[in-house]
């Protein structure tokens, strides 16, 4: 790919109205743009960045049982007052030409109960796990932590439905396994940390908390065991209950939750199955949350430097980022492109016109791409190619073939 | 995958309030389901299907230079204003919490031209081709056509970014081919039409329109050659104009549509770029839709007969669909879906408990995977599977490793 397709020039600037390193440095990266606060464009570096988090989010579910669905965005009234949340404030609500009311879909408890009652009477058609990677809408008071705090932002939402407790507390569980899978593979650390239910059930849940400043959340944890608290609800404790040694405490951002949703959404419904013995049962509910555009915010958050993003492999937008530092040795960086390409490797080339090898270095550190391979008048008379990692300071002279044999 | 698994049962009944085959047969296939009119969730059959399609635009998009981004919903009124379009009465509109004014996009030729102003200003930075596939909302005063005529539906857009009217004719040209590429791969014959460019621009525009007597459109066309018209424009000529065989007309689907923009969007928004000779010029824009959607409710309008729905297997939702007939024979059935799905075949597979064997058939028949295989006591006994494609009516009986070596 080349860089001057990208739609993404870099900017010298940090933006002024946003405070939040995210929005400071995918800004100035070229990964989004911001339309309004808390409304965002993912332009093309972004979006790969997003896709690949969306990715290992789609494989975690599908692994556990998950099928993919896509829900919409315009829900009438009725949907909302069926379990007394159309008075939600977070919600945008409009009325179409005929004057029906309607809300964009913050959440889909109620749209997906109300499609399982086509799908679910019987025993037979039980157990089900289905999700979406949707676009959500929340008319938040606040919105100035740049993409982990959208207005407009998208959601990975898988729903459960079982045929009982046991079932439902077995398949949580699983569930609560496949987030911290999803954690791991995009380079987070994230403390699974017990929480209410909120306003909407009285059911217990969980979130999932990683540790940075950037957070609007608070939590006490041990950083020996996986040990984790809201430190809202716990309070003040000082010390860890499982393994003795002393708790920290710090912000947090909330980067995923589950929920035991319980009876309360097919009982509004009336979702009820006939089980074996004929006897009629309201169907068990669960619910899954994780923001992926969120993902990314906070991935920038805890991994970065003074200049700029370290992107994870596992989501980085490339894999190589490829340098030409003039314009005689164009021809040889294009075929290490290709080279790369050939084997599948995902390689960006600043083909830009009239940049500084300065301009280009530390374009390359804000992007922020895993591999930086630089091509100079220099390296070429040697028949070599100069590679370096972005977490390494140190840069090594290498031919093309061992290079793929490192990337491969 | 197992079919139990899919949330989506068949219904005998077709709904009563949509007339369209393709919301008949999508619905009773458990393929989408209806929240209001015009308003669909893409349930996990419905959901593979539009994935495919969405794939295929994008390899042809990609294949043309085109780089994927990621435009929002919410769009505030300022944005339309500058174009004037704000007044136009198919966008949804709707107020914050602090009475700003927004609408839901129903298109982004607004969003994306504000965005190129931080990334195009020299001739360096030109051409510029980028799409997405992103929700778009219009509260259409009719929408009876299934998910041909969505108020909340799924579009790729591309946008053209170049220097000269000359460059973006020799595009549009381009453009017009990958159209035609997406429409063959998906399986519909769709004739290229002139048209008005509507109310937005006086530059001239096409449309691609798929013979069909579910459309709201009626289009003269040559069966012999590709000469078509819009009937609006063209009035009631008998003659085709190319090779003088006699004129059909027919209604049909309006499946695209691309417009030369020129620079009213850019001169709105004060896109311009500096040439090499450092004049200022605005840029040369232009605009491609394809509604995704649009093109699985054709699809199934024009690919069906009085049993079901008939997939190409370019978008087919699984290629092959295993029914069992008997519990005993449950076992074989799964060995024959393990070693297809081993090679890369997508199998689904009715696991459905308590259903006879002409339920099985009908529902195979309704949902319309193009290759059914069919498992029974009676071919166990022969060591065969019954292997029948949905387009033919005769069903063969052949080894596993025979039929893994017709379809891989």
């Amino acid at each position: 790919m080349l860089q001057s397709h990208l739609f993404a020039k870099t900017l010298r600037e940090a933006p002024k109205d946003d405070v939040s390193v995210n929005a400071e440095l995918l800004i100035r990266g070229g990964f989004v743009d911001k339309l309004v606060a808390g409304v965002w464009t993912y332009l093309p570096l972004g979006w790969r960045v997003l896709e690949n988090v969306n990715n290992i989010i789609r494989e975690e579910m599908n692994a556990i049982g998950g099928v993919e669905l896509h829900m919409p965005t315009l829900q009438p009234r009725d949907l909302w007052e069926t379990t007394d949340r159309w008075k939600v404030e977070e919600a945008y609500k409009l009325q179409d030409r005929s004057k029906r009311d309607f809300c964009l879909g913050w959440t889909h408890e109620e749209a997906v109960t109300k499609i399982a009652l086509s799908h679910i009477s019987s025993y037979r058609d039980l157990p089900q796990y289905v999700y979406q990677i949707q676009t959500k809408f929340r008319d938040e008071p606040r919105a100035k932590s740049g993409v982990i705090r959208g207005r407009e932002f998208l959601m990975k939402d898988l729903y459960s439905f079982n045929a009982s407790r046991e079932e439902l507390d077995s398949f949580y569980e699983i569930a609560k396994s496949a987030y911290h899978k999803i954690f791991e593979r995009v380079g987070l650390k994230a403390y699974c940390v017990e929480a209410s239910g909120g306003a909407f059930t009285k059911e217990y849940s969980h979130e999932f908390q990683v540790v940075s400043e950037a957070g609007e959340d608070e939590i006490i944890y041990c950083k020996e065991c996986a040990f984790a608290r809201n430190k809202e609800i716990i309070g003040d404790v000082t010390q860890c209950p499982n393994c003795k040694k002393p708790l920290a405490t710090s912000k947090s951002i909330e980067v995923g939750n589950i929920f035991k949703l319980g009876t309360k959404f097919s009982e509004a419904f009336g979702l009820s199955f006939t089980d074996e013995k004929g006897e009629k049962k309201p169907v068990v509910m669960g619910s899954y949350g994780i923001g992926p555009g969120r993902l990314v915010g906070t991935i920038v958050e805890v991994s970065h430097d003074d200049r700029g993003i370290i992107w994870p492999e596992s989501v980085a937008p490339f894999r190589v980022h490829i340098l030409a530092l003039s314009a005689s040795v164009q021809e040889e960086a294009r075929k290490v492109m290709f080279d790369l390409e050939q084997k599948g490797v995902e390689v960006l080339f600043d083909d830009r016109e009239g940049k500084t090898p300065g301009e280009r270095f530390s374009d390359a550190d804000l992007i922020g791409i895993p591999w930086r391979v630089v091509i100079s008048d220099k390296t070429v008379k040697e028949g070599k190619i100069e590679v370096k990692k972005r977490t390494e300071s140190d840069a090594t002279l290498m031919d093309t073939a061992s290079f793929i044999k490192l990337v491969c």
